[in-house]
């Protein structure tokens, strides 16, 4: 793959971001990855989408996470978008947004149950709030302790990242992954609808009833071998 | 009829979803019916809004639903508009939407209250959240289960489809039709405008009082044969 | 007055409204008044806002309610409008919308507190929602019977029109009026903010606790002899 | 400094207001300082924005506040935004809007609460609701007392404005400042989201609980000697 390639990829996916308004200001950024070179390119840090060019992406090695080429700091989360793309294999795009209803999700330190066909033709499952981070994980290596929260969430509770794209960190905001960089932000979008119907259930329904043979059929519709939705 | 004609009128019903704020990505779906010819025009599955043409509209058989003209595949819920065209003897048009406030209603399992009389002149009762579906209906032929559930509904409670255009799929979201697929989505509008203020209603006086000769009163306003609503 | 200028003013101003998001397809109507002459200019009935005219404008006699110009049906809510400027001995302007927010505590049966200096700049008072027409009222002469109960509510409780230039029809949606029809959009508009802040207001704390010499204060910063906003 | 380039500052700054879609027709003022030379400008009351010019803004004293240069009565509010500038030393720029979520809060009666990073980033404690005014304060000197009320919260509380760069008139509506006008521009776009997370956060879960380490980390993130967001 030619990283210009995957930096234009990058660079499209963090503006997209912006059309599908989940960010105010700089407050969202998305990564890819070139798995053959162990290469992860990333937004810069505080840069207005005004004026960003796709030359402005900064390219991490996946092993070390320095910079590897560009001349601008690399996001803040880059850290955490690094302990995503060593744990995730099949991960190919990794976003972080703080997006109103999947924020307020994460506020009230609640997983966002899957209580309907709209998010269960993208998510499997309920989408994990992680836990809390100790005081010595907030002093030290935050950003990664924040995706190490994630993954754990992941592994404790069995959770496959592949048919789950996303995660609260507690108190803080979504993270999503996806087979790309766009993919990663497609889902971006649909965490955020889906935080925001869970909501309105959860004014009219406490309970968030739903049936798992739904949800079952609704995500192995639109993925998995016996996928029928769209053209082949 | 022209088969094109409906076919433009499919394409243009399915173009208003978009412009009206329905529909994200492609989570969305209009038909429309030549009853003379048994032929039912609907969206391909999974086909951008952007890129969709009049001429991707796929032609199906009524009584059999299979592809009569098309190359692309139809929409995966075209069993379900099916449904409606067979068992509603009138209706021209049919749309599925996910539309926010309908699907949070569809979530919290409960019927959409018709409480005032801004749904009062569209709906004349209120919109029905059908029965959850057995786990065989869901493994098998779900799609025209879902519209089955829906019509038996409208059997069960005694609703009339001609004065109540729409029905919530439980835990799914909300189809409505109308006498033309243009119809099908103004009433799509409405059900969504209709499930917003009721939802806040709800939170403002759970009790959702409303006086059923109003409601009475506001539909005949614009329907039936004493309507004196708009121009002649 | 030419009554060219007039049914101009009133076109622009049920424009005005589409504009502020306050109508959904023909959901809204502004009417305005010539008092020396006695002629009432209102919007036509379900004509879509795409295409009409300032032509389009149905002039009315105030005293009768019959039509003096114009080829096409009135608003059907004109006999509302009719009431208000014959009780309200100053107003200009009469709105009706089906604005969410302010639908939704029409429905749910409540007066829409003032809670804020926001409100208090334009709405001396709580905004009431009148009582429930009688099964007599809604069968016969049902739109003047809505404006009637308004009236009523402004006598029995002692409000002043002019200084809180506004009401719900229960189970039903928002009137404004003004001094003009311009003037009555603008109130339309605060109503509607008010009602969303409200809303949110009841979510945070249900008692709606305002202070009342706040409310004086704002009120009579923007209207009356010591107004002392805006430029001379 | 001259005083034609911070008029220029802060007309651009209310348009800024306005395209962020914080104020409704005219409510809402941005004002700046010139420190050195003792000089506040400010917009002038009740223009619309439409019309409104560079030229428009009204120069007061900052000791006096009588008005220094301009044709036009400087915003009524003027008298709260002396306040803030004589109080808080570092401030550059203040902000008044009536923005739906903070105006929530502030009818509410209720400080905002710090509950989650993306408001940490900017706002290092709860952003407080300042105390009813007396009779006495509303009569006389409202606009200055309004202002008096807010200082006395940072005051009595121990909040460093400089940190916390925002506050609730109660029953009113939000105030914010900042380095510049454009800052404190930025700074109610954060209170507004904050506003808005909040609020739905406190429909999740009332306890609304945060860990007040990873607030002081995020804070630090952005601010202080220790920051490490965006470019150098």
């Amino acid at each position: 793959m030619d990283i210009g390639k995957l930096k234009e990829d990058v660079f499209e996916a963090n503006l997209e971001l912006v059309r599908r308004g989940l960010v105010l200001y700089t407050w969202g950024n998305v990564s890819g990855i070139d798995r053959e070179r162990g290469l992860v390119v990333i937004k810069p840090s505080g840069v207005s989408y005004d004026v960003m060019k796709s030359d402005d992406m900064v390219v991490l090695d996946l092993a070390t996470g320095s910079v590897v080429e560009g001349s601008l700091r690399p996001s803040t989360d880059a850290p955490t978008h690094l302990v995503f793309y060593r744990a995730f294999a099949n991960i190919g795009g990794v976003v972080h947004t703080h997006s109103s209803h999947a924020v307020a999700w994460a506020q009230a330190q609640r997983d966002i149950p899957i209580v309907g066909t709209t998010c269960a033709d993208y998510f499997y499952q309920s989408i994990p709030c992680a836990r809390a981070l100790t005081r010595e994980e907030i002093a030290e290596n935050y950003e990664k302790a924040t995706g190490d929260a994630i993954v754990e969430a992941f592994r404790e509770r069995g959770i496959d990242p592949d048919s789950t794209p996303g995660a609260l960190a507690r108190n803080h905001g979504p993270f999503t992954w996806g087979k790309s960089p766009a993919d990663a932000v497609y889902n971006a979008v649909v965490l955020e609808e889906t935080s925001k119907t869970a909501l309105m259930t959860a004014i009219l329904n406490p309970a968030l009833p739903v049936d798992e043979a739904l949800v079952e059929k609704h995500y192995s519709r639109k993925h998995g071998p016996n996928a029928y939705y769209g053209q082949k």
